[in-house]
């Protein structure tokens, strides 16, 4: 078994809100990041994959990989307004831990059909900002 | 003569239009950037100051140099859309060259008073992604 | 289950040395780190926390999760000599892998209080230099 | 159990090819990186340890640690054609996934004797690009 | 005057090497980088233009910029060995400063065409490692 | 003309004071770096030489410069305290401004003999973080 990760990046904006919470409920727990008008962040995607090693010596042929993930997720996301145009977030926050989740869902079903050797999607981790992250392991990790 | 240089970070969304374009003018010069909801970056800044070290070994107090940046670029912009919450980008194209550009005008007339000595701003760069940036050096530069 | 991570910065100096061994078993054992005034780094804190998310979609504010780091861990840590400065390293010697230890300890019992979910702290990684760190991931890690 | 990291760098070309395929085979496999006349990368290695802290508060002694991979690992592939030069890639291919387990093969047996407490090798990582990296975490890992 | 910049990436093999030289004297002088069998790199290449913002606020069209450069340079040179396929270093060095001279030479004549401004080619940087690097101002730099 | 610049690294503690000022004085002017104990960094030092390429297509052997900047420069200053170890520092304050210029005066007279066509030093810059840097250029820069 080993692990392979591909680093993505997209520049979106978003706002984070929570419409069952009053005004001055939003700004307490979001602070200068509920700004109504609001803001944007380059975010830094690494999706790691693990698996065997196929006859071939390598987990999935690199390039397939790279076209999966900027046509389910890079595509979609970069230049856009998350709020507005994702539709995951037109009812979810779209927070760091939510964005990773949500990338998280749109690969899932289709990693294991990259290699002969079937490999499962291991983790998906997005940057904000070089100093905060999250990372999602799956409904089982 | 040094130079010194501070880096700082800010987040925020913005939109290249043109409004003397039509929109085929708009998507064709400025494409994804030209989004009608916005989209996002962190950016980077960069200011450099030049001038004669004073009798205690430092050009400026770093203290101060960073309030100075803080205050009149940082706080206005951070967690802003540049488009719609910054005076300067009313009527004027938020391009990563122009936001250069802004930002030298609100330091530059500050940057004297900064040390005994007088240091001059020399440089503002500023970068929308890890890839891409514009620095300014002043009308003279 | 989901990972949040914040990464912090402080400057300080050290010096390694275990003083029941001789001058030269220091010397041997932690060559130029025991140089006897001491030497320094920007050291790099990488704080993980895990847990569910809350109804607005977020593990903690990460305003009060910075609070939490910069009281107990930057403000006493930033600018200090720590074989000097630092209690737990009057009798223990600051090596990477002990900031680690120490930092976790001093975060341990605040990280559940951060938010309705009780997240856990996960992991403490310590980097002295880009190129050496320690990750302690508490003591049934 | 802490864990300590090293990093290390070294330059070097390869090229990806399996000798079972046709040349068609390869191509479409492997791209560009099947180019007859090899690309090269800087590569990047991070070798994780684990154990106990010993009477010093260290894992081990960091340049002990730094020797041994060096002598290992880095020596022998820096500056080295991997397919030509390499025992391993006479007949493997030097995929990143592979390079990241003739590492952990060339280290594992000596990482115990690296201090008292016998640390035991954890995990190598390689990136052959700054965003593309496999991890191998040992056979039973 | 306003710079702007713009950083690529290629992934290339190559050799030091001067002909005239003895293998003896060729080792002296550029030690393991005269390996015969070559070794490589992940080349990060810094393209900077300067002029005049244009009535639409940018110095050129981005998208434009990075073709140029892609087609000119990135494309030919990415997984490539320098001192095989490329046709400036069939007789030349292929050393990170001649790399340099030789992207410059690709570019000069193109840039221009860039903006209705005529922007000028004002430096192109060249790193071999995040390490080493140089840079090129032109003849007249 | 070309520039080659290569970049090194040291670990050092420092502290800022000028001892004709009181102690208020020194903590209104230097804040937490006057700490009496000291603090430290990992300095990050960029030195950059100009020069003619040679009839080998190189500005200077990369070995040559890196042992000259290491034996003068790196070797005398790493996991060293800066006042009390290096000699320049006795009467002058190791801000990061004057560590530059110390640097630059350390080296100044070594370069044109590093390569047959006599480079001259261009520029020392010495990060103290990541986001501090000062660069010297001489007394004529």
């Amino acid at each position: 078994m080993i692990q392979l990760s591909q680093q993505f990046e997209f520049s979106a904006s978003h706002r984070l809100h929570n419409s069952d919470l009053s005004d001055e409920q939003n700004l307490a727990l979001f602070g200068k990041c509920n700004n109504p008008h609001g803001h944007g962040h380059n975010y830094v995607v690494t999706v790691t994959i693990e698996g065997s090693l196929d006859r071939n010596g390598i987990l999935v042929a690199l390039d397939r990989f790279e076209s999966l993930v900027k046509q389910n997720v890079i595509d979609p996301m970069d230049h856009r307004n998350l709020n507005v145009e994702l539709p995951e977030f037109q009812d979810m926050n779209p927070s760091v831990e939510n964005i990773a989740r949500v990338i998280w869902n749109r690969l899932q079903e289709h990693v294991g059909a990259l290699g002969d050797q079937q490999p499962k999607l291991k983790s998906v981790c997005v940057h904000e900002t070089p100093k905060t992250w999250a990372e999602y392991k799956g409904p089982a990790g």
